[in-house]
C-alpha cells in the first residue's frame, strides 16, 4: 500500500479557493443563450429579473469572466463544511487487485448529504443581499431542498421547497430536516399552482418530475412579493458555483503532484459533474493538459446517450427560460427510479456543448448494476454512497477493471456527490432483491421528443 | 470572529494517536472488578473466555498499563474516516452572544453516524486475529450495531445484533444499513433465545432495553461455535478503544495552545464520555492539570444522577459478569425515549468510580429541552445532531449562556457524537410539538432498584 499519499487530502483555510471557476470563459463555442420561450429572443437580464435574483443573472449571462470572487460570507459559510475530502480508495483498490490509482472528492459531509450546498449559500447568501424575503425552488431526491433550507436558515431567509411526489412518498425523513431548518415542504404536483392542477388533472396519480415541480417553484416565486426562484442543477450559475469541488480536488491533487487520465462523474442536470470537471476542463480547453471525462447517467432517463440536442424547455409548464441542451422533452415522465436526483429531461447548456463538441464521454448505466456497486464500495470504502453518486462508482469501478486486465496503472477521479442515507427504501429493494431496472423503449422515448419545440 | 483558529482542526496521518491510553493507569481507587454472578467472586480471564475475545479481556483486565499500541490494521481503518474535525463553534458562538469558546469532537463523519465505529473495528480486528467465525451483540438506536456491521463487513466477519425492539420500530433504515453491511439484525426481546422468551412471557408488548438485549446477544455467542460476543459501551476495553476521541482532540487543541475549562459529554453506557475526557481526567488524576467535566444522561434514565452506586446485573437476564456502577438496576425499563443510545440502566464502572470519588459532575437533562438545543444548534452550525449528542449540546448552550450572564470567557469543549439522519420520526414529533417528556417518578425508581442484588 502506498502510504505516501494520505488515505484523505484536506487542503487548510488558507488553501481553499477564494474565487469560482467559470469554464465558459475558455469555451471557443459557447453554450448557446437562454431564449425567452414567448419570443424564441435570447434572454436579456431585465426579462430574467422576476424569476432570479440580479446578482445571480450577471454570473448566468457572463461567459467571458473566468474568475468569480467568492464573497467572505459564502467562504466564512463553507468553512463550516470545507474543504471536502479527497480520499485516496486504497480498500477498493485493494478489494478489485487493479493497478489504478482511484480518487474520489467527497461531497456528503454535510447534513444536506451533498454537494448541493455549495450553490444554496451562494443563491441565498444572493437572495439575502437583494433585500429579499425568501426563495422558492423544486427538489428531486431531496437533497437540494435540503441544503436550501440549511442555507436559508443560516441567513433567515424563508424557503419553499416543491419536492417531486415519488421522492416525498420515498423518503419522508427528508420533508423533516426540511423542517428541522424551518422550510415549507410541498409534493409536486400539487393543488397550489396553476401550473400543478393543470398536470394533476391530465395526468392524474403522476409521481412527478423535477421539470414539473420547476415549473410550480417558479410560479410561486414570479406571483409572490419579494420572492425569487432558485435553481440547484442545470443552471450555469450552479456549475459556477460547484466548481469549488474541481477547484479544491485540483488544488489537493497538485499538492501531491497527481494527475488524474480519468475523471468521471453522475450527472443528473450537470451540477456536480460541471463543478467537479472544470479546472480540468479549463486546461484541457486551453491545450495545457488532456484528461478524459466521463459522465454517467442513469439507463432510465439517459438524456445525453439517447437524448437530442435542440433548443428544449427546462420545466413541464414551459413557463422557464427555454435553454439548447441535450434532453428528452419536457414531456418526458422517467420512471420511478430510485435516483431521484438524476430524473431530470435535460441537461445543463455548457455541459451539453462540450459533450457536442467530443470533449467528453457519456455513458449509461442500469440501476441494479448501480446499487452492486454502491453496495461492494459502502463495504471497503465505508461510506453509503448516495444511488445518485453510485452512477460514477459503478463506472469507476468498470474502469479500474479494465486497468486490471490490461495492466495499466491509470489514475482515476471521480466525484462521490453525497450520502444515501435517505435513499434506505430503494437499498431495502436491492436487499430483498426486488429491485428492477426500466430502460426506456424506442416509442417511450418517442413521445418525450414530441414535447420539443420546432428549432 | 476570531479567525486564528480555524473552524475545524483536523490532525494529519503523522500526527494521529498511535496509542490508546488507559485511564485506569493514572486512577488511585480503581473501578471494581467484574465478579462472577454466580460465586461473587472477581471474574477471571478463564471465565471471561467464553464470552469475550482472548486479547480484549486482557485489556479489560489491565488498569495499570497506562498506554496500549493501535495495530496498525486498525490505524489504517481509523484513516478511512479519521481523523474527526475538531470544530469551533463560531456560529453557534456568534448567535448565542457569548464570550466563551465552544469546540466540539465531531465523530459523526461515517456511516455508522457516530464514535462507536472507533471500538467497533478494534473488538472485529481482536476476533477475526483469534479465528473466530463471527460476534453478536446487542444495538440501541442502532449506531452500534451499523458500526459493528460495518467493522465484520471490511474484516470478513459474520454479525449477529440484537436491536432494541422500539429502535428497531423507530428506526426501520438503520436495519437496512446493518443488511447492506451484510449483518443479521433481530429485535429484541425475541424468540430465538430462552431469555427472549422468558422476558416476552413475563412482559408481553415490552419496548425492550439494552440490558435485555445483551443477554440475547451473550446467550447466542456462548451458545454458537466460534462465536464471542462484543459490546458497544460500558466495558473498561471500550473506553479504552475510545480514548482516541480524547487523544485527538487533545492534540488538536495542544497545536493551537487551547486548554478548555469545561469538558462535556452525553452518558448513556460511558463511551463517548470516557473516550472523549480520559487524557484530560489523567492530566487531573496526575495533578498536571484541571478540568470540569459534566457527564449529561437524559431524565428518564438518569444512572448518575438519581441511581444506587452499587454491584448490579449488567443485563436483564442476569447472566453477564456484574458490575459496580451507578445504576437503576437491571429490572429497571426506561420509557420509549428516542435518544435509544442513552436507555441504559448501567454506567461504565470506570467512569462511575471518578463520579463517586468527586472527579466528574453529573446532571440530567429533559428529551424536549434536548431537541430545541438540537434544532438551535443544526441551525446554525449545519449538523443535524443524534438525540444523544444533543443532550451534550443543552448542556454547552447553558454553560456558554452563563458565561454571556456572568462576561467570562470560558473555553467549552463538548462531544458530539453522531448524527440524527435516522432519528427524524423524533425530529418529526418535536417539529410538530407532540414530544412529551418522562421523568420516572421516586416508585419507579424504586421498582428498579427492587432488582440489584443484596451487597
Amino acid at each position: 500500500m502506498n502510504t505516501e499519499i494520505p488515505y484523505k487530502i484536506y487542503l487548510s483555510e488558507e488553501e481553499m479557493p477564494k474565487t469560482w471557476y467559470n469554464v465558459r470563459a475558455d469555451m471557443k463555442n459557447k453554450p448557446a443563450p437562454l431564449l425567452n420561450p414567448a419570443t424564441r429572443q435570447p434572454m436579456t437580464a431585465a426579462e430574467l429579473a422576476p424569476v432570479f435574483c440580479d446578482e445571480l443573472i450577471q454570473q448566468e449571462l457572463d461567459d467571458t469572466t473566468a474568475y468569480f470572487e467568492i464573497p467572505k460570507e459564502i467562504r466564512d459559510f463553507y468553512k463550516m463544511y470545507r474543504p471536502s475530502p479527497l480520499v485516496r480508495a486504497y480498500c477498493l483498490e485493494e478489494k478489485l487487485k487493479t493497478p489504478a490509482k482511484i480518487y474520489y472528492k467527497f461531497e456528503g459531509n454535510n447534513t444536506s448529504g451533498s454537494h448541493k450546498l455549495n450553490s444554496a449559500i451562494a443563491q441565498a447568501y444572493y437572495a439575502k443581499k437583494q433585500g429579499l424575503k425568501g426563495v422558492t425552488t423544486e427538489t428531486g431526491a431531496g437533497q437540494w431542498g435540503t441544503a436550501l433550507s440549511m442555507a436559508c436558515a443560516y441567513l433567515g431567509l424563508d424557503c419553499k421547497v416543491y419536492m417531486v411526489k415519488c421522492s416525498y412518498e420515498q423518503k419522508p425523513f427528508r420533508r423533516e430536516v426540511m423542517r428541522t431548518y424551518g422550510a415549507n415542504v410541498t409534493p409536486s404536483p400539487s393543488e397550489t399552482t396553476a401550473v400543478g392542477r393543470k398536470i394533476l388533472a391530465e395526468f392524474p396519480g403522476t409521481t412527478g418530475s423535477l421539470g414539473c415541480a420547476i415549473s410550480e417553484a417558479v410560479e410561486v416565486a414570479t406571483s409572490s412579493e419579494g420572492y425569487r426562484y432558485v435553481l440547484g442543477s442545470v443552471l450555469n450559475q450552479v456549475l459556477l458555483h460547484q466548481s469549488v469541488i474541481g477547484l479544491e480536488a485540483k488544488a489537493a491533487l497538485d499538492k501531491y503532484g497527481v494527475k488524474p487520465d480519468i475523471i468521471i462523474g453522475c450527472a443528473g442536470g450537470g451540477s456536480n459533474l460541471g463543478g467537479l470537471i472544470s479546472p480540468f476542463m479549463g486546461e484541457k480547453l486551453r491545450g495545457e493538459a488532456d484528461y478524459r471525462f466521463i459522465a454517467v447517467e442513469p439507463a432510465s432517463c439517459p438524456s445525453f446517450t439517447r437524448g437530442k440536442f435542440a433548443y428544449d424547455f427546462c420545466d413541464t409548464g414551459m413557463i422557464c427560460p427555454m435553454s439548447k441542451m441535450y434532453t428528452l422533452g419536457s414531456g418526458f415522465i422517467p420512471a420511478a427510479n430510485h435516483a431521484g436526483g438524476l430524473r431530470y429531461h435535460g441537461m445543463s447548456s455548457t455541459l451539453s456543448q462540450l459533450y457536442h463538441d467530443g470533449l467528453m464521454e457519456a455513458t449509461s448505466v442500469k440501476q441494479t448494476e448501480v446499487f452492486e456497486a454502491a453496495t461492494e464500495f459502502a463495504r471497503v470504502e465505508g461510506i453509503l454512497p448516495a444511488p445518485e453518486s453510485s452512477h460514477a462508482i459503478r463506472v469507476a469501478i468498470d474502469e479500474a477493471i479494465k486497468c486490471r486486465e490490461t495492466g495499466e496503472a491509470k489514475t482515476i477521479l471521480f466525484g462521490l456527490t453525497g450520502t444515501g442515507y435517505f435513499d434506505m427504501k430503494a437499498y431495502e429493494q436491492f436487499n430483498n432483491g426486488t429491485m428492477t431496472d426500466y430502460i426506456p423503449t424506442d416509442e417511450d422515448l418517442a413521445k418525450g421528443f414530441a414535447s420539443i419545440p420546432q428549432q
